[in-house]
């Protein structure tokens, strides 16, 4: 019989879901909102809609097949305990209550979902670290025992593979890359420490640079046309595209500060490969030509020109519910 | 039949070697010079030489047993080929070679003292290597799946270990920690880049801290008595133990250097603990203290106060040949 397993990928605005085969081959898909169920309280109700939303698609196939399990990609996700701890955006205490105990917010989701799902293996870690797996078990990483996996979206996430398997760390939480410190006493991150990579490699970091170009260079762009609130990241490649001082230079640095960054933890993991997954991904030669050449300047001899920088394989719309579904696949 | 395995620690001056049982305890032990071969034509000799006294050792017990492997560790060694690469200090290309290929500089040690012992395992791995996996089968690692080591030597060298196993990375050479950039532009180091941890972090760095602190302050000092050649980092903690101001402030900045530093590995692993080893590890809470201080209040907050920051529970002369066996007992 057919063996297919869930993937979920949980985000602050959806929660989408789809039913992969091995392969990575989708066979149905569904989404509900995520946002609709912003409070504490609102949790077990959500809880409840996701699993009928969950049984909904699972019966909506024409053929028989086995469920194999159920993988979730989310924010704060802790791999050894399925649980979501203290997120920033999901499920938070209404305003109206004073000095609330964080601690409380430790949602076990697996286990939650797992009760309505009796003898169905629920498998839950964070959204870079189900990228990760989704490389390794569909994308360009297929074989390679040894590589880091970077995502770039509005922040930064990563997932380091070493001898073969993901790196979840001592208590679950390994691969938060994106908060190492790259510029002493740098620019606020949302951490609320100062100067971590993310705050300058992802989107809201690349915008970041942008306008701290603007206020720098006399050069004109287009870029000056377009209030902060309106900026998009995608806008920096649309204008590096026509040749855009201020757009290319913003590209040139982000390289910098990220090839740097890669330079370091080369040498303490030594891959053989590290792809770059997400948004400011697809902006190609701008953001891959200056992190290659940045990252071979900084390189410890031994490791120069030895490690690929590579896209993913499995960018597209539904790479987040693969990566979710890869979580079952590996394990199996 | 007891099981026994030789450990081997080679370095610039002396390679030292030992029978070792799982527990760790040391049946014999001898030493051979390695400086006495100090060029790329005195390999083949020193490896027979070694080889003969490895035979005189393993033949020199009283009882019968079985040998069950050699492990060696050795200044960059390559885990996965069984070589040497171009180590800086042993079998050098003679002064009168000119523009030598460095390539050439690749010793089999591995499979040349197999041949010598035929049917017996022979692995190798660097010296810090050698020191985490003798950690983890002899010291205070035991069960723990997750952990850093710190070997603080003339330089400062590092193992990693991620679900109960050494990460060698693709080419074998992981974990070249004392080599992550630090201070921008900073301090030369010996790879021949700036601003290497090690410049900071280490016997070299905290005398090169020293000198630095006794150009910044005014405060009399005993090091003022000490001329560059003479100084030796000991120095500093009999210092420091007296109170001298100037030896307690190098003490400090040494454990701001490495406390940020390990902040940021911390982020990428999440270890359950950090080992300290080797000389500057013994100045106790000279470099403790500051260095959990540092690490901690640059940790992320969902890594504060979690991580275990630990004396190695392999300190001692025979150290180096312990960890070294060990790279035979963790495999069996």
């Amino acid at each position: 019989m057919k063996k297919l397993a869930i993937g979920i990928d949980i985000g602050g605005i959806n929660t989408a879901f789809g039913l992969v085969d091995e392969n990575g081959d989708l066979y149905a898909e569904s989404v509900i909102s995520t946002k609709k169920y912003p409070l504490f309280e609102d949790y077990k109700t959500y809880v409840k809609d996701l699993c009928e939303a969950l049984h909904t698609m699972a019966g909506s196939l024409s053929f028989e097949y086995e469920l194999v399990g159920i993988g979730i990609g989310a924010p704060n996700a802790n791999y050894h305990l399925g649980t979501i701890e203290q997120p920033a955006n999901l499920w938070k205490f209404p305003a109206s209550e004073a000095n609330p105990d964080e601690s409380r917010r430790i949602f076990h989701l697996a286990a939650d979902i797992k009760e309505q799902f009796p003898g169905v293996e629920v498998l839950m870690t964070n959204d870079a670290n189900a990228a990760t797996i989704g490389e390794m078990v569909y994308g360009n990483a297929k074989g390679m025992k040894d590589f880091i996996m970077i995502t770039l979206g509005t922040g930064l996430g990563s997932g380091f593979v070493a001898n073969g398997e993901m790196i979840y760390g001592h208590d679950g939480f390994a691969g938060e890359f994106g908060h190492v410190i790259v510029e002493r006493g740098g620019r606020e991150c949302g951490c609320g420490r100062k100067g971590c990579l993310e705050a300058y490699v992802s989107a809201t970091g690349i915008k970041r640079t942008a306008f701290d170009l603007m206020a720098r260079m006399t050069e004109p762009s287009e870029l000056r046309d377009i209030a902060f609130v309106d900026f998009d990241a995608s806008m920096i490649s649309t204008a590096a595209a026509k040749g855009d001082k201020v757009a290319l230079e913003a590209f040139r640095f982000t390289g910098e500060m990220l090839g740097r960054a890669l330079a370091d933890i080369v040498t303490v993991t030594s891959p053989e490969a590290i792809f770059l997954f997400g948004g400011l991904a697809k902006a190609g030669k701008f953001i891959f030509e200056p992190t290659q050449w940045y990252m071979e300047e900084n390189m410890l001899s031994v490791f120069k020109n030895k490690v690929k920088l590579l896209p993913s394989g499995i960018q597209g719309k539904n790479a987040a519910i693969l990566g979710a579904s890869a979580l079952i696949w590996q394990n199996s």
